[in-house]
């Protein structure tokens, strides 16, 4: 296979160069070092989360640096892991005084390289920790879990550290969370053909037609067994067989899965074999809580793929949703879903009560608003009454998206105070024949009384 | 090279089940058609953009649909046109009753098809008409630039397209810009090797090595020439050179880059062909408004590239901007930026307000409640102007932010009518020495005066 360079020795500077280029509003080059930084870090207080590893595995790892991701990524040459010297310069050049956390697939040079990093900044004291990424099943047996390597699922190892850091979660906390995050995530997968380096003429292995290597690597090495083709179908089974044979004990029935492909197994190809997954998660009796397909961990142009299951729970699902903006993955979390609707209803809400006071302000008019000044029950006070129905109506119509953009912003529960404010003031004058002052007075108090909190006392007072 | 597939007669069938298996979430099949739709789709009242063609070019043109996107997508075999009767099908499942537009690469057979399924349309009754593709300037001389073939750059129509349909623009309007972002979008690509298709042995064509075809088709077909393969920065002048001779007449200096891969060339190598982009473009006077590089339009795992120029304007960047969301794409546009900006902006506000009106109630609880009430000037009357200040200064520091809310959800000038209006509240009442009700009577009376409008009204009431 013919590939695409200029002169091989500059590929990785003119790599760098060409991706800095592309994202200047996400990501910039690491002055005087191997790597890049997220424009917004370090972010002083904040863990900081580094991946990195050999390239040739783009989007991993250099393309999930950004906003909810990584803050910084290291980057080697192809399949070479960078050196100790450029992770220590890259972290120093993100540390933002709460630690650092380290994540990156277990191969001996990047342990190798990223621990001296890790001791370099320990003896300055800034606090480092590393979490190694061990998901594909293949690689060792059960008994030697943490010798594994890692390869696809990764992404959710590092999604996991960048969505806790990113919301301030402490160095200890981070750590703990991504390590829970790879010990629920299990890879597997196939290799059709291996491939070719920029710079040499022939892929690093080849496959014999009709026959398929299991237990792919992704640095161009080939599976540990090789075996007749299977259909899609039966890759499938095949897969997810070894991922349930390895299922985390304590995993619970949710999972998120990421179908992979490492280059040259193309997209059409996924979506065949993930019609063959649902069925057999179902059968093994799993719920499915959101699938991706795509490339996130490749080997160049490698023909292979793989399968990875991220069981998820209630401290992990949040971390999974939460919105994240890098040059590879960009995600629309239930935070920033919650502000569009609310926007939308809102919008809505302001032109309903802007019309309630609007009536309100007609029926005074029409009525002497001397009389209405002065206490004398009628059509005023009536109004008030409706007025304060209308908007009851209006508020409990985005009860919901309240509570959702709350839930971003405070304590989740400004809809239902709202609500039950409203519904108290609306209660409290139902049938009250007072003047339109005694009306908004008696409503105000009872909105306090009921709605409680900042908002209680703001919307009560308004009244 | 091997494929992974089943019986390849259920290849489409099966890539579609395990699609929407996979974005339940975002996109559903069209029941009886090989389509698929977005979940929300039709809106009523709005147009329905439809893509299509065969597949094996994922992410176009399935990979599309969805919010600010396409509204469905008709799905042809590899390689191969859908039917007009399966065009048909799809449109009726989407037909939102403000017309539809479909528009896709300008192949014969897509065009015969769609077309076909256009005139049914029209003959019920349903308005419906057609932008084509052609930004391939290898594919036809200028003077024939209708006749130029459809590849990478109708990513930037497509978008171009949903955006328009998804804010509620005509059908008339949606074409026109359509059309407009066809007319200022230009691409050209090169080729290494050709790709396999599923159940066939050989790929169908091959690049001999040291050799590259210009003008990649992405049908498998091998390019208008052939020629000694060039080093990245040699392809990426010839591309742009090419690009540069076809240039829009009334461009502008400001362009889009798409740096797309076909399957087999990867995102390393796409980098480091950007690197070489920039100071080109540069020397053509032209500015780069944004690059994005990845694989947009697929030729299963051909060894292809291509880079792609789309000229903006004022009119065409915010529908280039605009939020989408869909399985292959997902952009955060400004107003979605905006918004989460506000709110935690507003999160500020909300408890400076608070603060000051806490302070007011403390000082009001210091004085004689009675005394504030019946009139006497003194500490209620000063902490109140206090107050007011304070709520001048908050308001003050997200004046931007506001603003740029009220532009999704308005007309943009909320943020600068609070800031008049507190503004002038706070002048009203500077040095004035009376009760807290005389002072807010005054202060509200100024603001409402001065911001106008229904938050004028609002929040001069509540003072």
């Amino acid at each position: 296979m013919n590939r695409m360079h200029n002169d091989p020795v500059n590929f990785r500077e003119e790599m760098i160069a060409g991706f800095c280029a592309a994202y200047p509003h996400i990501v910039q080059r690491v002055e005087g070092a191997s790597g890049i930084r997220a424009v917004n870090a370090p972010q002083q207080g904040k863990v900081s989360v580094i991946v990195g590893g050999g390239s040739g595995h783009y989007p991993a790892f250099y393309g999930l640096v950004g906003s909810g991701l990584a803050s910084a990524g290291v980057i080697g040459d192809i399949f070479t892991s960078p050196s100790g010297e450029q992770a220590y310069r890259v972290a120093k050049a993100v540390d933002g005084g709460a630690g650092i956390l380290w994540t990156f697939g277990n191969y001996s040079g990047d342990v190798m390289n990223f621990g001296m990093a890790e001791m370099r900044l320990q003896a300055e004291g800034i606090e480092s920790t590393t979490v190694l990424v061990t998901d594909d099943v293949l690689s060792a047996p059960k008994a030697e879990a943490d010798r594994r390597r890692g390869i696809a699922g990764g992404f959710y190892v590092f999604k996991t550290a960048g969505a806790s850091a990113a919301r301030g979660d402490s160095l200890r906390e981070v750590e703990r969370l991504t390590r829970k995050a790879n010990a629920r995530t299990r890879t597997a997968g196939i290799a059709l053909g291996g491939c070719t380096i920029p710079g040499q003429g022939e892929p690093l292995f080849t496959v014999e037609h009709g026959k398929m290597e299991v237990g792919l690597g992704i640095h161009g090495e080939p599976g540990v067994r090789v075996q007749e083709q299977l259909s899609s179908s039966g890759i499938a089974q095949l897969l997810i067989d070894s991922l349930m044979a390895d299922a985390p004990a304590d995993g619970g029935g949710e999972v998120a899965v990421l179908v992979n492909g490492l280059g040259g197994i193309k997209y059409e190809e996924l979506f065949v074999l993930n019609s063959a997954i649902g069925p057999l998660l179902q059968k093994a009796g799993l719920r499915v809580y959101e699938t991706q397909i795509g490339e996130f961990v490749t080997s160049l142009d490698m023909a292979g793929c793989s399968i990875t299951l991220h069981w998820l729970d209630d401290e992990l699902r949040p971390l999974h949703d939460a919105t994240a903006q890098s040059p590879a993955y960009t995600r629309i979390g239930p935070d920033v879903q919650a502000v569009s609707q609310v926007v939308g209803a809102a919008t809505g809400v302001v032109s309903s009560i802007g019309k309630a006071v609007q009536q309100f302000a007609d029926s005074v008019r029409t009525t002497s608003a001397s009389d209405a000044e002065q206490g004398v029950p009628g059509k005023a006070g009536a109004a008030a009454r409706v007025a304060i129905a209308d908007a009851l109506a209006a508020v409990k119509g985005i009860e919901t998206q309240l509570g959702r953009l709350d839930a971003v912003a405070g304590d989740g529960d400004h809809g239902a105070g709202m609500v039950r404010g409203m519904t108290a003031a609306e209660d409290a004058v139902k049938g009250f024949s007072g003047t339109a002052r005694e009306t908004f007075t008696k409503a105000g108090t009872a909105f306090q009384d009921a709605a409680g909190g900042a908002s209680g006392a703001l919307v009560g007072a308004f009244m």
